[in-house]
């Protein structure tokens, strides 16, 4: 049984903290957060310790620490787990600023400390399903992917900001999942933008709509739609497009009833939001992330990846401001 | 060339007309009908001749007749034109009368013409995959068959005693797919009926409602579900299930658009009426006929067909009136 | 938080003992199985004691009761949880004779305690949302119910004479789930069987294909369509047809990845059996029991119901030995 | 009626020649087609005259003329027929070079002629029923259009320079329909080429995989995914996500049957190619030409829309070869 410290008792810090509970070998074992009341609800509801940041990292009784914690705080988080030896599951992104990532990377290199960055949709089980599908080279050589990733309704405008905008934010996960699936990293990058949803978004610096093209070293080019707002839940699907046929993994919806009537055929919306479309995800980035604190894997989204998707995000921002490809 | 008398210019007419025209090998010759101004329309439109029974019938340069006139001039029709050596296509069914239907085919015995009985449904793509799925063993033995099969909007109630009902009107096309697609002869059949959809149809004396279901010697069981309203188009399904799985015919729908958005994901209604779902249907029935006009191929549903059809029909009625299971 | 004594550590108790372990108002309390390793394993993955029946039926800190043991043992344990005071969730059935099941319920009757009975189905979000649309007059009156339940692939022939037999066994959901959904009892029932699948069931005087009809007062016709083996997973299926239109749910598949190559479209199949396709419905159920516990609800299936199914699936039986309808 | 000379009596020109001879108010006139046996065959079939090039457009008898002859012909043709007065129907290309394409334009400008240009996807229902949902605000504004189109299988190298080219001879089609769906021309494109498919391809100097991304004065952006060939049949898509939702045109399939079993769930591929997938728009396309002819209709697709998606392919070309955006 593995004790787990977690930084964070907010919307994504619960749903780490009910997956820490249910897996048979891990115990939520403490919570960090400064936001008092949020903790104590958290720790009361599955009888956990609250403990300081230092408590916690201090504690020889913690195992893992789940970081789940304001963006800005990772880097820091991240330092301290490391160097206290606890493995480490931390959200994306790292931090918004490259340099920053590549020092707390170094500071991590210098231990033995595993972490995993949770690029939950890695732990799908629709990409997870085509990924192994294409690995078992169902549809041969990879020819052309389409990502489409649409929110269901756009944050609000100063979020944008805050969030570092749509590519650091939103699409690196498209960019982390297009490397994935493809197996490779690509060589060109090129990011066209515009402001449709709402036009403080737009006042604010950022995108809400996106398309981004990349182009790998085997030819294989991948192609990411992104918007900020579907009307009609998270939209969240993949086609791999290879030389023996095209693998398609559809959107989860809310249920599978279907009404036949006067004005057609009506069946559900997808799943609203990545709490519910992801939730298996989630729960199979935690079994994941227990077999490493188990020494039974290595991570399958590690630092680097964090890096190399950031990396993606900024080439995107260039390419779309100078109206150029950006070579990598 | 084949030269075709059509009699009956009215609504199935003119699907057959539009077909005679279009098949490269026949061309529609000449109408009849004792309602002028139909026939007298279409004969324009198709440069078609107008004639009378006894002119067609007698007409040396007519080699096939097309009967889609009213249901009580059919066996009339087919006597004729069996005597008179033209090839025939009659719609469904022969007569209301098992008695009728019997005498009208002892004189077509007599003679060498051949028939074909407008089942449409067996010419249907959809279905006739599946059967050809089923002969080519894809499934096995078959277990158990399901027909879904519903009008979009019931009929005026004084169209359910002309009809002869809805077992011998509208269940007598699923009684014939049931036996043409397990290719065996039900040994029992049991049938239940409400009248859900129009008092006035009960108060005629009809049904609106019905479930059939029937054993046959291997084993299997059919079962027919039918409703004269489905509200939602025309209803056409059929789902084989087999020692090896399940073949499904799905409904044809008017269009493959959909709309995702807040009330959820709307795609269109099947296809209205028999009109539309079976415009491929009529064409491939027609193409057949053809070759059996030509020698090259006998008629896949001819008169023993609809007689086994409507003592189906009969025991159906039976059963629902006697509440038992009617043995065949 | 309420502590719960589990009867029964095999397949079905297991998925009770993580649904107790996961929902934040329950403990596992403790495990009552005379198979000692099974118990031991279970209680001790989840820290749970080891009692006997009469220690935990004693026990003052057992608040309620789940009992997934032997058939033959429910309605002991439901005497003994009733008489001291527990609240019980059992599985069905109650007991295979109907005269025991009604002693039983006797038993019950004389105290205050509250029983659940597992018919699962009734949790299924699927069959929730259909409900709950015809409920809210979506498709309007009910017409005609079609209920597909085909398992994946049969049990062996011994397990049909102690099971009671196909429509005990099996169709007893279906009868339950067509009474629920349609929110009335059936005024007559006839049932059609068949051997089909494994020639040792129908010599241990068991079926293996069905189809069953019943009628209801407001004149709504129910089919249901079962068989012992689908040969593609767990075919669950429901139709509800209406004056409005029709609410249809369909089956839950493995995955949502579509392969499109030169064999066709290929998706996968249905959830393989019922611990899969009935997973969020065994939540589902254990939350109700939760507030059956608190007081906050009373059972959506109890006693009454499970008589009733029982009912049915004898007169089934009754009406495809006689080959007569049944009236009830 | 009316009479139509037809230029080109191969693959298309039959596709032209059975909706001519079933439209009630065309008949097939004549053909004119330098293969003398294929020109013959189908004057045979459909009791046509044979006629020159001469005969046909000096004719006063001919009121349409059709043109599926070879693509350096179709300017020739088109400048015969403006200045003889007879109404053009021109499958795409008018001309492979811009300049011919202008002079050409330029003669049929000093005529009254009506000239319909072929893009036969302006007519397919589904995409019909797409831009007439999007035109009456059911999505409100556009903001991204993602077009997929993907032949079955790659045309014979040698093909690829005949022809001008992938985004010339394939995607000109595409970029017609972003054109045609959005409502407006776009002010920048750019494209990614790939030769993933046969090396001959690329060793002729063309492309076999291809994305293009165009955007629009309203901030719209419209995605185009190519491939020279899918391994599953004739892939041909759109969707069109707006303000208020998304709309979403699929594939027809070669038919509607489904087979549950060991392997999953198998469906039928897409139809073939463009004469199955595309037959109910060349039918529409007809009828639209027969409303051009009767006066009743101006051409939804003139010489000016050949004209702007030939430029786009030069845009998408040169683009490609650049490796910047092209702006329009």
């Amino acid at each position: 049984m593995f004790n787990i410290a977690l930084f964070g008792a907010g919307r994504i810090g619960k749903v780490h903290a009910v997956n820490i509970h249910n897996h048979p070998d891990t115990k939520l074992y403490s919570i960090v957060d400064p936001y008092v009341e949020g903790a104590n609800q958290l720790a009361l509801q599955y009888n956990a310790k609250i403990q300081t940041i230092e408590e916690a990292m201090l504690d020889p009784d913690v195992h893992g620490v789940c970081i789940g914690s304001a963006t800005d705080t990772h880097a820091n988080f991240i330092e301290l787990a490391a160097q206290n030896g606890k493995t480490i599951l931390c959200e994306k992104p790292i931090d918004l600023e490259l340099s920053r990532v590549r020092d707390c990377l170094a500071v991590l290199a210098k231990t033995p400390v595993s972490m995993l960055v949770g690029f939950n949709r890695r732990f799908d089980p629709q990409f997870k399903k085509l990924k192994s599908q294409f690995g078992a080279g169902v549809i041969g050589k990879a020819e052309s992917l389409l990502i489409t990733s649409r929110d269901p309704s756009p944050p609000p405008a100063n979020y944008a900001k805050a969030s570092g905008g749509m590519f650091r934010d939103m699409s690196i996960h498209d960019l982390d999942m297009a490397r994935y699936i493809l197996g490779e990293d690509p060589i060109a990058i090129t990011a066209h933008g515009s402001c449709m949803v709402d036009k403080a978004i737009g006042e604010a610096g950022d995108i809400d709509t996106a398309v981004i093209v990349m182009n790998f070293p085997s030819g294989a080019i991948a192609t990411i739609s992104n918007s900020r707002r579907s009307g009609y839940g998270y939209d969240q699907r993949m086609e791999l497009h290879g030389e023996k046929g095209l693998l398609q993994a559809g959107n989860m919806k809310e249920d599978l009833v279907q009404h036949w009537g006067e004005s057609g055929c009506v069946s559900a919306k997808p799943q609203y939001f990545f709490l519910e479309r992801y939730e298996q995800a989630y729960i199979a980035e935690w079994a994941h992330f227990v077999d490493v604190l188990a020494g039974k894997a290595t991570p399958i989204c590690d630092g680097n990846d964090g890096e190399r998707a950031l990396v993606l995000a900024e080439a995107a921002l260039e390419s779309m401001q100078t109206g150029k490809t950006v070579l990598l």
